[in-house]
């Protein structure tokens, strides 16, 4: 079957990844959509930049409007930004029945009707994971899996500049103009950053979250916004002491009056778990009648997530435009006769690291001869704990952690841990994760 | 457009959830779907308890084939649990051109490729997005929503019995006995609790994560399995001494040799957000190669949080049948005609809990003011600071967190409190919310 046809307007940081995702998991996606998905024309203002990008694997203009004209493109992704001429580009997409795929917050906040109203009559679909929360697929847990629910609120963490800073607040001890500073040497901020300070980003976000929730037309001049910008030391001292912590948060509800529709700093108790998410990562708390709780937590920005977002939206489109409904995802997320053969590893293969406790004589040598098995296999140490034998006690527990290490080897320096005279017992074995 | 009849076998604890589910939300899930989904018949053994529940609202039987076997029936919900009848049953539905939505891992961990084979034969769909996780959609989030991605691993807690075990045994000291009995007590651990505890039931689980992941059949046979039940104290405190928390893990990751797909208990760092995952919930943290690492959480059992992912497929498989590719989810999750005009609320008419600080003049008196306007307001304080001054310093901060109120009584409040002459300054006011 002939691949998708895609434009992409603007190639820069969002539009950068996603030109690498589709060329570097070219197979898995085709594997997954039973089509290929093939960026063909590359519209950018910076010509040159877009042509080191693409090489000679795509066509690269300077006029978008010309892409969008094109007849030969299927779907346009628009990662250009702004509501003016992002806006004028992604009607003319439609107007001329292509599908389009957008990572535009504030375009969607503020023009988001009248976009969807021209997409249903022209029957495409505008696709906008990327739109809110980066790569967490918040949109698609909110229309779909999250459908039998009527929705009683949402409480985000959606801008991750501000929540960088607040972190740095905490953490360190820095006044907000510091935290500032240092999440634009990151990378983190704009070097104008009133968008993200004064709670603007957060309630574009939370606006889509709003309508997608209750069913609601976009109303982003009715949400109430409130930024980070005077926060001090001292109440996020204060805050600690009585058990919570500050998060710029989003939070939208229904009430029997009316939607609330607001973002501001907000105290949350310490120990759920959204209080703990720190630095530049979201999460978005929903509450659903069935469900209770649930939350979605990921990067919220940058290059690979956000593009991680707008190719999820192409696969979707690409499969509700290339195959019969009833397979239109596959039962096994792969296509069924494109599923792979990687065996499954037994136990005795597996890496990972360990923790180890064993019991033995407070005797000297005792740990030289421990230690000489598991280097002999390859074992290494990466903390090890001695406890100090009780009064009267003739023996003590070592409870040591290893770095990652074959499972075999793991097994076999057990036993002949076990057979040294000045161990007691069996080892205690416990698999460790860092999960990084 | 006629409903779409839905035949439920099983009306259980899952259900009779879905069951209330359907009912309770029947106006959304149309506006959703943009069509009516019925369950007009209901197999069950007790067919007294089924009619109690359904009333003269749907056909009550005994027989499941013959439930499967009605011509009338677009698709089956199978809630029988087991391997053995279930299969007969979910095959003969397959086979009669009928969609299928289940929440048995078993089943499907150990005939899923057969199942899914038969389905495609067949054209029909078969949903399980409760099959892991109760309400959490993460298979949505796996086959869709992270689409994009090479998926390098995935670790989840998947069993809430056995991560309910653990968390009392940390937090109260309980013996692995103690606690499992309290479950048992709460009906979070059946009689015979060998499958949660000893991991088979996360195994089951991991299988079909681990297929839809790296597009591989299912493969439980080849899943090593390690339970809690050996679990002591000991090692518990020595963990949490050097900086790790125990939990129950589900592990799968694709590397070069083969896939790791091992359930055991294992150590992870107590910083990582799923590592204060505690009692019943699951989480689940899926590491992308665009994405980085998401997690997923929610409750993962349960009548209602595992029926709202039976509902979500029903939802699903109802739109594939039925609209247009390109109207299949509405771009605001509900059909644009059935929008709702519900008004965004001022933020004055809005309630929440306030974070209040204040500088008053280290005097009697100062504080009976204060309350009496608050109460006037019908302002009540949950909670207050008041710090001691410090040597030589005639004034103190008072730190008060005050119970849900009326945001436009607050901003009458402070302005008041403003106007006292013991109180300095303006007051500050950060919103609370308790996330509950």
């Amino acid at each position: 079957m002939k691949p998708i046809q895609v434009g992409l307007l603007g190639i820069g940081v969002v539009g950068g990844g996603v030109w690498d995702v589709l060329k570097r998991n070219a197979g898995e996606i085709e594997r997954r959509a039973g089509r290929a998905i093939r960026i063909s024309q590359v519209a950018d203002k910076d010509r040159r930049r877009a042509s080191s990008i693409v090489k000679k694997n795509a066509r690269v203009l300077d006029d978008a409007f010309a892409l969008v004209k094109d007849e030969k493109i299927d779907i346009v992704i628009e990662l250009i930004g702004g509501t003016t001429v992002a806006k004028e580009l992604v009607l003319e997409a439609i107007r001329r029945g292509k599908h389009v795929v957008t990572a535009n917050k504030a375009l969607l906040a503020t023009h988001g009707n009248e976009i969807f109203a021209a997409a249903q009559k022209n029957d495409v679909m505008v696709g906008f994971e990327a739109s809110v929360a980066g790569g967490i697929p918040i949109i698609k847990a909110l229309r779909e899996g999250l459908a039998a629910n009527r929705v009683e609120w949402i409480a985000g963490i959606i801008n991750g500049t501000s929540n960088f800073i607040l972190s740095e607040m905490r953490d360190k001890g820095s006044s907000f103009g510091d935290a500032l500073r240092n999440a634009q040497r990151r990378g983190y901020a704009e070097a104008d950053p009133t968008f993200d300070i004064e709670g603007v980003d957060a309630a574009h976000k939370l606006t889509i979250l709003s309508a997608l929730a209750f069913g609601i037309p976009m109303q982003f001049r009715k949400a109430y916004t409130e930024g980070i910008s005077t926060l001090t030391q001292q109440d996020i001292r204060y805050a600690e002491e009585l058990g919570y912590r500050i998060k710029l948060l989003g939070v939208t509800k229904r009430t029997a009056k009316g939607i609330e529709l607001r973002v501001h700093p907000t105290l949350i108790p310490a120990k759920r778990l959204i209080a703990n998410v720190e630095g530049v990562m979201n999460a978005i708390l929903v509450k659903g009648d069935a469900v209770g709780a649930t939350m979605y937590y990921g990067a919220g920005a940058g290059s690979q997530p956000t593009a991680s977002a707008v190719v999820a939206d192409l696969l979707d489109i690409t499969r509700l435009i290339t195959a019969d409904p009833e397979h239109r995802v596959p039962h096994l997320a792969f296509q069924p006769d494109r599923l792979a053969k990687d065996p499954i590893l037994p136990i005795a293969a597996v890496q990972t690291s360990y923790y180890l406790r064993m019991r033995v004589k407070d005797r000297p040598g005792v740990l030289a001869d421990i230690t000489r098995i598991l280097a002999d296999l390859e074992i290494s140490i990466d903390a090890m704990v001695q406890k100090e034998p009780g009064e009267g006690e003739k023996s003590v527990d070592i409870v040591m952690l290893t770095h990652r290490a074959v499972e075999k080897n793991v097994i076999v320096a057990m036993a002949r841990i076990e057979k040294l005279p000045t161990v007691l017992g069996k080892v205690t074995r416990i698999r460790l994760e860092e999960l990084l």
